[in-house]
């Protein structure tokens, strides 16, 4: 027995006037979703508690069984295994933007004149950094897309309690970085951080990407500044504290970098945007042979399109994303055999809040021997009257291992 | 956008034979509650966890987003907020009984022939008390209504884990405070409350209102007994905690302490009494006045007559009051535009039980955008059915606020 948590990103919604007083779910024509209802179990689901907005990152965090208040320390960690950092308990990471100061120190352009190219190479020389009166700490930088990099601290007596260098605007130096608490590592931190900071101008001010681009009159990614301190928490892997042996199938970084926080395996899907305009056929041929010819017994999927369509307020889109990831991959979901699916959201984004709100998302459970309930449209409102009534993300793993028959006895 | 959390108190009931086996709520005649059942999401709420018998002290507590369990120290600083004493974390605070002894220190009455004229006279003796060991400890005392009186003590090594002094019964003498644990904190606020026991009567034994009523045979209040300590709990006001202007419009002490405990603002209402003979139509005029004119954002309204008739046992009367609190009251608040309304109750007072009783209560959302859920009454047995299926008190402010689009997001 296989089971899939699908997740279709941002999917829930609020009734809109222009649809008639239904949700883009609920006006969308969507005879497979509907179709997996009618066979399976319905509810409403709070991915973290009712009222709480969740991110995506949060909420997945949560569904994958890990609560979110004691993992989520900060976006740096989630930012780091997004693009590929080995990370450790212990590490403190953080986002960085490339930015341009000016030779007064003063941040000219924060996202360096939004550069695209070439970072990694100035990432190289970045790697060779050493601070002089913290040689045990080992300091790895990793470019992600564009102005954005990531840095990781890892060694003995470090804190991610200090504050971000991003000076947020634009005409003053980048911000002292200081402690947030009184601890000895806090201040040892924000001290190696002020060094890291000047050093990185000093190593990459007149590198040679960035001689070429002041040449050309673009701002150089003269230096490095970190944000968004998070100490990367002890947790157990997916594979471990379920039994399984599980791969992510998503779009964005910030997905992936939640299963690979996980410890799970990622599977990349050729022309996956991460947009509407994705390739779902792609997508879904990718899930089909691994669910039935590799052995992964579990998987999660998360496709973006819904949710990027939430925060452009662009319910036609969000309507047709819908159809097309019904008509394209749910339709072959339903041919599955020996599979659990929980088919749901992370989170509602909203045409009218164009951003996450905290209305809770239908959750839908297909498999054999399922109770069905007699609901029979997948959509906000009529996932009310399901017998799974409302459940949080938290349930979600232990649901469905229940139902593969992989979850162990509480008691005798 | 506004926010209002409407409480009838004590408004869930059961199923009453004289009512052919329906609840107060289901037999009146409500069409303004059922419009706003129609318009809205319903369901049902606990508003401490299903099965917990709350008071309306600890259900008001939980519904504006605090613990009881953590919060809820004791009856004393509720009791204290209630009557207008500044109350600081830290702080150890009683209920007090004016009571009457002889001059063998024997409680004759408890309750002081119910004193309820010039307390207030006899405090301010009590207020120039000074306990030569304790003189470092501020004691502050207040009156209540009747024969009720607050005391709170504010300095360094106190402890509320102290006995109380009420001997409960006439005939004895004031008990002897003991501590409950064994720190030199609840032993010295033992001491203490011994002696400030000890010391009221010497102060006030001969107060000329005491001398007065002697004089016309009715018991002297003489003494002050407290019980209920509760230490002050350090909270985050309600504002900062949620970035809100809050204000609250309530009948009783009870729910004005609760309110000022969470340092809301209190907006007082005229001939507001608290039973089912209240000024409606002052207590609607206020609310329209302050969500239509005033800066506050967030408002807390309490209603009280529905407990009054539950506790009474009177069905009558509660059935009249809801229709009347209908037809006065929620009629003039389906009016308002760009306010989220949630009316709810903080408890279940049944008709047949005469008390509180842990019965989940209907719960109702109003407002644009929000998933209507084709419940088109507004009763304990209609709500079941509603797209908000079961939630607890504890959700309620992340929900509303989420709903007034002011809810910070966890995550990215």
């Amino acid at each position: 027995m296989k089971g899939i948590v699908f997740i279709m990103d941002g999917l829930g919604d609020r009734p809109l006037k222009e649809l008639n007083n239904q949700t883009p779910l609920q006006a969308a024509n969507t005879p497979n979703l509907d179709k997996m209802a009618k066979k399976g179990i319905n509810g409403i689901m709070d991915s973290i508690k009712p009222g709480i907005r969740p991110g995506s990152d949060t909420a997945h965090i949560s569904i994958l069984g890990y609560d979110p208040n004691i993992v989520y320390t900060g976006r740096g960690p989630f930012e780091a295994c997004g693009v590929g950092i080995d990370i450790f308990p212990g590490d403190i990471a953080f986002r960085c933007n490339f930015s341009t100061v000016n030779d007064e120190f003063i941040v000219t352009d924060r996202r360096a004149g939004r550069i695209r190219d070439n970072t990694s190479s100035i990432i190289s020389k970045l790697n060779e950094m050493k601070i002089e009166e913290y040689e045990d700490i080992e300091i790895v930088f990793k470019e992600s897309t564009g102005h954005r990099a990531v840095l990781v601290l890892r060694g003995e007596g470090l804190s991610d309690k200090v504050s971000d260098a991003d000076p947020k605007i634009e005409g003053k130096p980048p911000k002292i970085v200081v402690a947030k608490d009184d601890s000895a590592e806090a201040k040892k931190t924000a001290d190696l951080l002020n060094k890291i900071v000047k050093k990185s101008y000093e190593l990459i001010k007149n590198h040679p990407i960035n001689l070429n681009r002041v040449e050309k009159n673009e701002p150089p990614a003269n230096i490095i500044i970190p944000r968004g301190a998070g100490a990367v928490p002890d947790v157990e892997p997916l594979n471990s504290k379920y039994s399984l042996n599980s791969a992510c199938i998503a779009e964005t970084g910030l997905i992936m970098g939640i299963a690979r926080f996980a410890g799970m395996e990622i599977i990349e899907v050729d022309g996956a945007t991460g947009g509407v305009d994705t390739n779902l056929d792609n997508i879904v041929d990718t899930i089909m042979d691994n669910v039935k010819n590799s052995d992964y017994d579990f998987f999660l999927v998360n496709i973006d399109g819904a949710d990027e369509a939430g925060h452009d307020g662009n319910y036609k889109e969000k309507l047709e994303f819908i159809e097309k990831v019904d008509d394209i991959v749910v339709s072959k979901l339903l041919e599955l055999k020996d599979t659990i699916i929980i088919l749901t959201a992370d989170h509602s984004t909203p045409i009218s809040v164009m951003d996450h709100s905290a209305d809770p998302v239908p959750i839908m459970i297909n498999g054999s021997d399922i109770r069905v309930d007699g609901v029979n449209k997948f959509n906000e409102i009529d996932a009310t009257k399901g017998g799974l009534l409302r459940i949080r993300g938290s349930d979600v793993m232990d649901i469905i291992l229940d139902l593969m028959g992989k979850s162990p006895k509480f008691g005798a």
